[in-house]
């Protein structure tokens, strides 16, 4: 079990960061997109060290720990390929212009993106590869050209000591500065690390209140930094009445498999299901066949899944649709919960609450035109997925949902977070702390950037993504127009 | 004099622009930058009224306010024409790949941008038009499909109202829906609509003092908001000693030009101009003929001007270099103070305090190396300038230069802010809280709106810019390359 980081080591990383921040900011974005395939290279290299210890502490089968590191190290070389690219530069150059019809002539000005120096990543208990010490915040903090310290969970400590033991090798090995990179551990390191001014940005992934406390802490501050946090997200799936009829068991037979999905300890699991009554959708769910109970990440889930489950399923409105034998055992049995619309739209709040865990709730509606209602009362969301047909008339439905989420869904099920060009993993409060950021895919670089203008400057002094000629080759907006 | 909104009206207004906001984001961006352009030529037709007004209330000349409508009509279009481009946007496409190396296939995910909803605007005092009720926040909210409520400025309630008369009856004329834009007064009812629930995201630029009392207010929210405040600056000018050597009477002209450009009411007036001992440079500007005092926008500036200078003034190292007769009347004539480098080094803080009106900080250093020192204590600023050869050896200053502000300029200076496509006029706090946006030039519209993906979408339910076949002609990034 790692100990808890000295309030003397913390200074000491904090300083070594702030040391590496001048190299590795320097350091030109394809160099640092090699070092970051060499950091992939380790941990796919290490698999067979790394897997065994993530298994042990949390309770994840070897397939999907196997296929959350790959995901991993793919992660880490997209975003090295988007630096060779310099696609994220969005460099803009405006020629001088003496006629700029505002008034006065327009300057030679010339905008890139420069990092913010040490940022600190506050690591997940549900992705102890891709959300943790080498995961998504960590590769785009790296890839945009600042150090990061990283809070290791407590739901996965010896491998956080270990995975922060093979990245610091691999960054070693490959000359990156020494100290751009550190594992801190226990809460008090964490609140330390993001109160200090050396820091400039965070990421985290975890829950509502202990993602607000910290943005909270962040905000306040002498000098407030961003606080990229992703909370917590329910996740609705509207079934029309055309895509019950047509695809119902279908429809309800993937729903369990995505609700139960890792024992529905994912951001994006469907907390909710809305169907048509008397669409034989209800009968479809109550006759699936709910995988068997696995045990959930830690002790500490398992208890706070109990309590919501319990809440959820005492409420005066829900009924049992079905459950396993052993619902609030450990591990639990998944639950399918039921209710009707009219009951979740008196009372949303308690209804939509994130249940972190294998149960889900079924919502029964009689017209369509409800679903517009009940899309309204969600709070910000990561996903709303539609299940419909393209005769249905749902244009008003997914304008609704785009505006409670960060991604719509149509027909595919939101588990299962792609890390593409296109990817939003993101949402209005509380989904995240920043609806305009992602977590996930290649936008989320521009968390730790901010654009800078260079004002007639001499070429010789100009970032080389801003000299003419192109010598990168990236792609530029000139005098307004894209130029790739 | 304008009268305090009043409770009922602000809810009134709050209500209908959430009301507004349905048909204004469902508006065809090319539909809003028409409306947008008729807003321009109102604003322009009615310069015979508006500008009057604004000379009796803020006491800033005439040719002054006309350059400034002009630059704010000419912002209007500007982001009318970004709509049509289609740039913001920021359209990403990927097609579904059956082979996408991550380790599982990658469904079509398209990703653009949509608005957040109801944005409230804090006006400013010094620019009465271009960063007040029809200015740069205002625009860029439209632009993005966003109702706007302005909060007028309490130095022009009487400007605030006619130019918010205006706009208005040129919304109604476009066809805009009703109620998209509201100016309301009071510090009270700013308050009241930055903590409704309807209210979205905010734009503010003013008093270090008072933009954290909002972005506080703003964050303390059960839903917080993006509070993008534009706060303060020092803007900080390093002269070389071969700069100085061959140019060093013109730089002090041209110096003093800025500094006292609209009684240095500008946030990025240059406030601390670093010379070479024994140049002659501090001859030049003890010699230089100051321009007359100019009254200050109001009496609040005055009295907080007064203030300030005195402190600057006081403090045990500064004198004063040359200064009008009149430095602490009403109008107070210009001021130059000056003192060492060392004693800049040893009190950063008070002597870098940001001195709204026509007093600037003269400090001379020995070595060059001195410069890299001094600009390393800055806090976050909006510009720094150098003021250089081609064949000093400057990159280091660049370096922390831009790692400190969000606009580095080269032989030219920081008053006068060009509305481009590659203006950034942000930087880190204090210059602004959210060091990656600007509140000028077209990324701007970027503050007030957020990304949406839509996963495996039917063309005909997806936004035009990112259907198939690309019908509004807007560059896109696709399967991770640029199309233009």
């Amino acid at each position: 079990m790692a100990e808890d980081t000295s309030a003397q080591q913390i200074e000491n990383y904090l300083a070594a960061a702030d040391e590496a921040f001048a190299g590795w900011s320097q350091t030109p974005a394809a160099g640092r997109a090699d070092v970051l395939d060499i950091v992939a290279d380790a941990l796919d290299a290490a698999a067979g060290q790394l897997i065994p210890v993530a298994m042990k502490e949390t309770n994840l089968p070897e397939a999907r720990l196997a296929g959350e590191l790959k995901r991993t190290t793919f992660q880490l070389r997209l975003f090295g390929q988007v630096l060779r690219d310099g696609t994220w530069y969005d460099a803009r150059i405006d020629q001088a212009d003496a006629q700029w019809p505002m008034g006065a002539p327009r300057p030679d000005l010339r905008r890139t993106h420069i990092p913010l120096g040490p940022i600190l990543v506050f690591s997940a208990s549900n992705f102890p590869f891709a959300f943790s010490v080498a995961g998504g915040d960590t590769a785009s903090a790296l890839a945009g050209g600042n150090p990061v310290i990283v809070k290791a969970h407590s739901g996965h400590l010896e491998l956080s000591a270990l995975t922060g033991e093979v990245v610091t090798q691999a960054l070693a090995d490959a000359g990156a500065p020494a100290g751009l990179f550190h594992v801190v551990f226990g809460t008090e390191a964490g609140k330390t690390a993001l109160l200090d001014s050396r820091v400039k940005g965070s990421g985290f992934t975890g829950s509502i209140p202990g993602g607000r406390a910290l943005f909270d802490l962040a905000n306040s501050r002498e000098e407030p930094i961003p606080f990229y946090g992703e909370l917590g997200s329910n996740n609705p799936v509207f079934v029309t009445k055309q895509a019950a009829s047509l695809r119902g068991a279908e429809i309800a037979a993937e729903f369990v498999g995505s609700f139960t999905l890792g024992a529905g300890q994912f951001c994006t699991k469907p907390g909710t299901l809305f169907i048509p009554r008397n669409s034989g959708m209800r009968e479809a769910l109550a006759a699936a066949a709910l995988p068997p109970g696995a045990k959930l990440l830690n002790s500490r889930i398992q208890s706070g899944y109990v309590e919501v489950l319990q809440a959820l399923s005492g409420h005066a409105s829900t009924e049992v649709l079905v459950q396993g034998s052993d619902p609030l055992a450990d591990p639990p049995s998944p639950t399918l919960l039921v209710t009707g619309i009219e009951d979740l739209l008196a009372d949303p709040r308690a209804l939509q609450a994130e249940c972190f865990g294998p149960t889900a709730l079924v919502v029964e509606y009689d017209d369509e035109e409800q679903l517009v209602a009940a899309a309204k009362t969600f709070e910000g969301q990561l996903t709303a997925t539609l299940q419909a047909e393209e005769s249905d008339e749902v244009a008003q439905l997914v304008r609704i949902a785009a505006s409670k989420a960060g991604r719509v869904l149509w027909n595919q099920w939101p588990t299962g977070v792609s890390v593409t060009y296109a990817q939003q993993h993101g949402g209005p409060y509380p989904a995240t702390t920043v609806a305009s950021s992602t977590s996930v895919g290649t936008a989320a670089i521009a968390r730790f950037v901010r654009p800078v203008a260079f004002q007639n400057f001499p070429q010789h002094l100009l970032p080389a993504e801003l000299q003419d000629g192109n010598p990168l080759s990236n792609p530029r907006l000139v005098d307004g127009r894209t130029v790739s």
